[in-house]
């Protein structure tokens, strides 16, 4: 796996975002509730984001907005309460309309995978059709990947 | 639609809401984490406005907001999973720009008394300003209280 | 208690649960915030299991707890504040240790599609060890899908 | 205001936490959902209670719960998507078998004043039963503010 480090000028491909677990989050079963999960991804992508350089709120003020269209995850191992995770986020692919970001929530502090998601994510304009993204933000968005 | 207004009889001042509780609602001590309370209270006043025969919905679509200003609570037994619930609303009073509401949360099969809270919500503007509520809207909400 | 086995007609094989959609579940998009979709399915599965006769609390009575262990979902179109919406269940599958539901949310009034998902659970003991589901459970999951 | 600097023995009687606000915590008002505002509370007393060198999970495990039996909040101005917040959380009583913290959310960057609140927690056993603290608890949780 290449280093971010040795690649001093493309942003890094994969970024790092910890959370600690909330009780809010957990439920009866001891552990994380399933739809939280979801909720770290948005932090990992919108994390990802700012990284690039420019934040999703002003995605949003500029009249673009990026609503997930698609979900998925595997959950291999639970996350409890107070634990520290990473969530790992990834672009994993750029198109007209879309954008697709994987994750790999792992535990800080053992390294143990905990779960693995992607989501899609589709563009609209303020009125919530949906539409092609300008050309600058695709370019801003796929520019991790390029390295 | 019929008039609320032309009813001679005046409408229940306290309105009941049922509701289910969600695997998603309790967290790890095996009992609904407390701030879904709020959350259930929310449920109560809307099922109140509607039941006066004008959905908040219409209300923000006139560009009135009512946004919480003040919450309390005290809970004297917890809700636990897949219970049902009973959120009692009442309205405690309403003000130029502000309108307060009472509520009783009870387990619905037993009547056991949960939870009993109140908020104040203040009336915004589409910018967010506190407004003074239209005199219809004060008549409206206070209806129910007049019997 | 009447059991269901020896009810010779089947159970429906796609249960309907009518959800009123909370402020709290929308996000400043002015729609349904995404993760709460997964919350909504997990309400049509314990609706779906409690309409077979035995609900999911006395399963984790019994000491086996069912978590979800792969989620996915694509979001058509978005639910809105005060939508009433169904939420249809259907069992897809029974294996040792695993069920699968998959779920339709449709808007009540316009039958519009909004979400297409679908879960696996994982059949869990009290220690949160993968276990093999006993075989009256297994049962009694698949007993809505034999008509 | 005292500064904690000159007491080189007493813990901080006011621990900040930082919190980015997430998309989910939003709603359709463009601001963040009230109820959060008490998961937030929930973070600031948990790190409150790490900071004294013992963790709220290490007081669970001891068989130590410490549930919300009574909360309230005033809200004087919204938190927004991706705002950074601070938390600050500070002991206001111990007795017995109640321990009450109270809370201000400020804006991280202008520190504007948004939430103020204070919960009341009471200490339970394992079964749920109202209890009193073991002395030693409530010295430590009350050693903040003794300086």
């Amino acid at each position: 796996m290449p280093s971010r480090d040795t690649a001093p000028s493309a942003p890094p491909r994969t970024h790092r975002s910890e959370i600690r677990v909330r009780y809010a989050e957990t439920d009866q079963m001891g552990v994380v509730y399933h739809a939280n999960y979801l909720v770290w991804c948005e932090i990992g992508r919108t994390d990802y984001i700012r990284a690039l350089g420019r934040p999703y709120t002003a995605l949003e003020q500029e009249g673009l907005a990026l609503a997930v269209s698609e979900a998925s995850m595997r959950c291999h191992a639970p996350a409890r309460y107070d634990d520290r995770v990473c969530v790992e986020t990834t672009l994993v692919d750029v198109k007209s309309r879309t954008v697709t970001f994987g994750y790999r929530i792992v535990h800080a502090e053992t390294g143990a995978r905990l779960v693995t998601a992607e989501t899609t994510l589709v563009s609209l304009d303020p009125q919530g059709r949906v539409v092609a993204m300008p050309a600058d933000v695709r370019a801003f968005l796929g520019s991790a990947g390029a390295g």
